[in-house]
């Protein structure tokens, strides 16, 4: 009743090490790079996956890694081009069925698709979330969503 | 058919302008707040509102932001801490009923809704999502999810 999937995720912040967590004790084989050892401390006790050092966007990290294994891809750093880079990789060099990453600038997601990325925009979805929690209290009657 | 409510916005960065546009489009009177002067070029060129250069952890800048008639205050800067300030100000001080706050370490949720205030966090919103995608692509017949 468990996944037994193999997951590489880029970025070991808030983000990344939660996912991690989450997926490991799931059950999946989890692989988390980031350049900082210093965030692999955000991964908890049960954590049963590995942790890799360095940079996502070089190809050594990445085999490292054993990207060519893996299932699916996440990349969850704080930077668009980094999340970019990674993603694009995984999904051309190594032949990741599924790839998604994180992206901050929501005029980027139309390249990404293209690509064949699926990606999530903490922004917009925040936004989203901002606005729905004040539409209806208009002022007036049978006031307009904005 | 539009909104009229008063809106204080701390913040204009990615999200706060954004809600600014968005809220000032559908018919709201919209103030946004920020330290930072060049921010104020994410709002769009048809947006009505007001804008204030300060410290939202000021009173002077909130009393400048005619926080007193505001039916709603957004706080979206990256700062967990100016966000829980300024929204316990609106809330207890200038009496505002409906205070929303970004807060990107969910620890601190339940602190926020214990003041009154509502919370929205990009990361536990992003991180459902993932999850969610990445959710029943399990390698084994009925697998959980993680």
């Amino acid at each position: 009743m468990t996944h037994n999937r193999y997951i590489v995720i880029v970025g070991c912040g808030r983000l990344g090490s939660h996912l991690a967590n989450q997926l490991s004790r799931g059950g999946d084989s989890v692989v988390v790079i980031d350049r900082d050892h210093a965030t692999f401390g955000n991964l908890s006790a049960d954590f049963s996956g590995f942790r890799v050092e360095g940079d996502a966007t070089q190809m050594s990290v990445l085999r490292e890694a054993r990207l060519n294994r893996a299932d699916i891809l996440i990349a969850t750093t704080h930077k668009d081009n980094i999340n970019l880079m990674a993603a694009q990789v995984a999904r051309r060099i190594f032949g990741v069925s599924h790839v998604l990453a994180r992206v901050f600038d929501p005029r980027r997601e139309a390249v990404y698709t293209r690509l064949g990325i699926d990606t999530i925009c903490p922004t917009s979805l925040a936004a989203g979330m901002f606005l729905a929690a004040v539409s209806g209290e208009s002022k007036e009657e049978g006031g307009a969503r904005p």
